[in-house]
């Protein structure tokens, strides 16, 4: 920018503008929000990015994000181990989890099945899926991938591996979302809302 | 959030939560993004952030942003100093510095007057300006506030000061931007329009 070459803010507002979402006027707003930030908070927004770095791992039995060896849900005695929901995003679990309503374990596959994007089933975690299979504890696989052709596809592919195993696989309910209008709802959703009607 | 509290993960979305502009949806998408990128990139976010804190001041002149004593633009030998205009912001300067037309320098207020935010004359760097008159080298000033109450508010209580000294200001003009829509133009730009009308 000619004439105005604060080198350091150029840098920080280009920072900025490599995050998903955030255009150029954004990554100014956000720039110059942190500049006039105290400098202990800008000392604690530096830190933590690094700390998120360097402590967040992988839960080793879920593939969940976690600080420790295993997550807290994996972790945790009153959580039923014999249920496992799959899905693609460790958001998704935060989703699950918002509804206080499931008592089961998850597994995190960190992507779907896409070959368009050159991902195949090795570069997500359904090798370590397989492998919590192998004691025979877990009787039920909820496939939760996203209903989005990849994450249907990925779904079958990996029901198709683990209904072998003698485990009972299912997939979450297509329909109407609660609250939506109808008029408004896509074919394919509403096709699928009536072939999954149920009697009441 | 129950059951899933990877703590270093809330914090780091709780940290870009607090940006502006930023919602909760959003501060969880950057915080993801972060932990997924490569670990010299979230050293090199991490750094810039302190960094910019530590290396930008203010410009001893003009009190733009500056990494030296002085601002590029108050260094120059290039720029006319006889002219200064005053804006809000370091935004504004950029902005203006954008149309590659302005040669002369600028003052930057760091804000307006705003008796409503409890924002006096002191709290902006009104007194700076007026120290840089000293001199009588300042032939012009122009007011290049933001076209709000507050903005014309600040730009009316500075010319007031400034006049009494032998220095000519003055004010953008208001009229209708270039390339908008008359039909969408609103009732006090168009009314400003047709009192600023030039002969052609």
């Amino acid at each position: 920018m000619a004439g105005f070459s604060v080198v350091t803010l150029q840098r920080l507002i280009e920072q900025f503008e490599r995050l998903p979402g955030i255009g150029h006027k954004s990554a100014q707003r956000l720039a110059f929000h942190v500049l006039n930030m105290k400098k202990e908070d800008a000392e604690a927004f530096s830190k933590i990015i690094l700390e998120a770095h360097e402590k967040i791992k992988k839960c080793s039995c879920c593939c969940n994000l976690a600080e420790e060896e295993l997550c807290p849900i994996c972790k945790s005695s009153k959580r039923d181990s014999s249920v496992v929901c799959v899905v693609e995003d460790p958001r998704d679990v935060m989703a699950f989890e918002r509804t206080h309503e499931f008592e089961g374990t998850y597994h995190v596959l960190h992507g779907v099945i896409s070959p368009m994007n050159g991902i195949g089933p090795e570069d997500i975690t359904i090798k370590e899926l397989l492998a919590r299979m192998g004691d025979g504890k877990i009787q039920e696989v909820i496939m939760a991938t996203n209903p989005t052709v990849e994450g249907e596809a990925t779904a079958m592919y990996i029901s198709r591996l683990l209904k072998p195993m003698g485990v009972s696989v299912s997939r979450l309910a297509y329909g109407v979302p609660v609250g939506a209008d109808l008029e408004y709802a896509d074919e394919v959703t509403l096709t699928r809302a009536l072939e999954g009607r149920r009697m009441i």
